[in-house]
């Protein structure tokens, strides 16, 4: 019998939660465009009205404004195009291809701000998990990995907007948004119909941000019931197997401040696309660096940035865990990667 | 006991199809990131590419590149912004935010383009129906409202691009394509990931495209099996019926080719917005123009392109019916607009 495939790329994208399934499904036998005057119409933005009142309430946003949009990239466009932005060569590639990489990053990827008026920062790393202290009066906030998974609240962070994303936290994939302090001045990028105040034209994605609402408050209830305290507790025992069996793999950032999911490591020698490839067919969902890029074979820019040669870049794991994840599955998860390990290495010496 | 709602807005936007909503419950249990390379991903990236083809397919669009957008307004935005094309007075908002308006209306709605390869014509209107005569070489076809109603197909239409949305034909809201014949440079707006062969980044709507796909194959099945023929003749019953009680009232576009399921007309002194509010209170949902500008009170400008006046203009309803609709819908609308016509006239001559 095969064994069940245990899913450890939650920073790619996490399962449907089933609240934001239920959500959408119950959204679909809405018909009306949010658009209409009519019933069927104030139906619909009756549901997303609500969805946005769940998300501002999760990501401590109360008073902001929440714009929907397709997902943290359209929504990073919407923040960062043609403003000149500073940041830094950690930042996601849909922040990056419109800011700068001026900002200094450590060896521990934790990045010094300058100028935080005219500046984006994550507020954790897709690949790394590591974490930043978040100057006040940042230009924009990646927060696309941190919310759901770190209690972060936009009403704290004292910047001028922040990204999110659905589908990082158990949310549909298509849908994300751009909170803004209220009174930002915001040129919309899709132009046409009025909607989401003229800032963001086309017909609402109805059941997606019902779905985006219900998953941002099951998230904001995991975190206050310390799911992710228990996740961190089982990244621990992966890490100090992955440490016990293999001396010279580094475990990147481990001594900083990580979100609790991530484990990234980096094992001379091994290319990570290899060491995906491997554990795919035993059975293990993992990445060797952010989805967005893993189709193409390079080295991750995030570690390079960070110091990290091209060599060992390009040898670099991540295993993001969830809320789901069970102890077991860290456990064989070890077992088979060091088992692994150990033979790729008896090959490389033979 | 209250009546059936009776829902005549299909042109703002239609009911989600039983096949749509069936493919979106299952893409829901698929958890993986298309980009990712395992077999989670991979599976999730199969997804898109079979809907890929069904749209393909259904559209008459085979070895045309389909690229998956946000909806239509999103595919607009790519397809002519920053191209100096010329529009017509027209084309939806979501169009006419990039182009000019210095193509000639006539008072039935026909367009004459004069310079094709610099031009966007629209297919069919979403508030009259009124179908166009393409010319060969349009630079881009606006077919939102013309898939899945008319027999339209990309590779005849012999245009650069094209224009089509999911939520117009039965499919989800929040997902929609650019089609542009192969080999044509398209220069994202949305940067980031290279999903859609580096053309609009961002995680792909996989369940939305699941639902896409599926709806457009219903749509060809229907197209193919007479329903919108049905459809025309419940049209003609809705139209003779109006024009026999009410003799003031204009249908528009009448002479010329429109859409099957569209029929707008104008009652000189009788506000559209009133009119849908009324219809609305009796159980029907209508529309006064185009749903995206129907939040704002204001002539249809579609109406005013084509030579009415300002009063006339806003004095539009817009009645477009669909597959579900059935005869006694149809007969009851009727019924109940010509009694509140004639009470508006009473109240208005007391």
């Amino acid at each position: 019998m095969p064994k069940r495939r245990v899913y450890l790329d939650y920073n790619a994208t996490a399962p449907l939660r089933a609240e934001a399934r239920d959500a959408m499904v119950a959204a679909f036998d809405l018909v009306g465009n949010p658009s209409s005057v009519h019933t069927e119409g104030r139906a619909a933005k009756g549901l997303i009205e609500r969805a946005r009142g769940q998300i501002a309430a999760a990501f401590g946003a109360e008073g902001a404004d929440v714009i929907f949009t397709s997902g943290a990239t359209e929504a990073a466009a919407l923040a960062c195009a043609g403003r000149g932005l500073h940041g830094s060569g950690i930042e996601h590639d849909a922040v990056g291809a419109w800011v700068d990489d001026s900002l200094a990053v450590d060896a521990d990827g934790r990045v010094t701000v300058t100028d935080p008026a005219n500046s984006v920062l994550q507020a954790a790393n897709s690949e790394t998990g590591v974490v930043q202290d978040l100057p006040q009066g940042l230009a924009v906030v990646d927060a696309t990995q941190a919310f759901g998974k770190l209690p972060v609240a936009f009403n704290w962070m004292g910047c001028e907007m922040a990204l999110i994303s659905a589908h990082k936290l158990g949310g549909p994939k298509g849908i994300g948004a751009l909170v803004v302090r209220r009174g930002t001045d915001i040129a919309a990028q899709l132009r046409g119909g009025g909607q989401e105040m003229g800032r963001r034209a086309g017909t609402e994605n109805v059941a997606a941000i019902a779905g985006f609402g219900a998953a941002a408050e099951a998230a904001a209830r995991d975190l206050a019931d310390g799911v992710w305290e228990r996740v961190a507790g089982f990244r621990k025992i992966l890490e100090k197997g992955i440490e016990a069996g293999s001396k010279e793999t580094i475990l990147v950032g481990k001594a900083v401040g990580r979100l609790p999911n991530t484990c990234c490591f980096v094992t001379p020698g091994w290319k990570g696309e290899t060491q995906v490839m491997t554990m795919d067919l035993a059975g293990f969902a993992v990445s060797a660096g952010s989805a967005c890029s893993s189709g193409k074979v390079r080295a991750s820019k995030v570690l390079t940035a960070m110091g990290y040669d091209e060599g060992q870049a390009a040898c670099a794991m991540r295993v993001s865990l969830g809320p789901d994840t069970r102890e077991e599955d860290v456990l064989r998860f070890v077992d088979v990667w060091l088992d692994k390990m150990e033979r790729h290495r008896a090959r490389s010496a033979a």
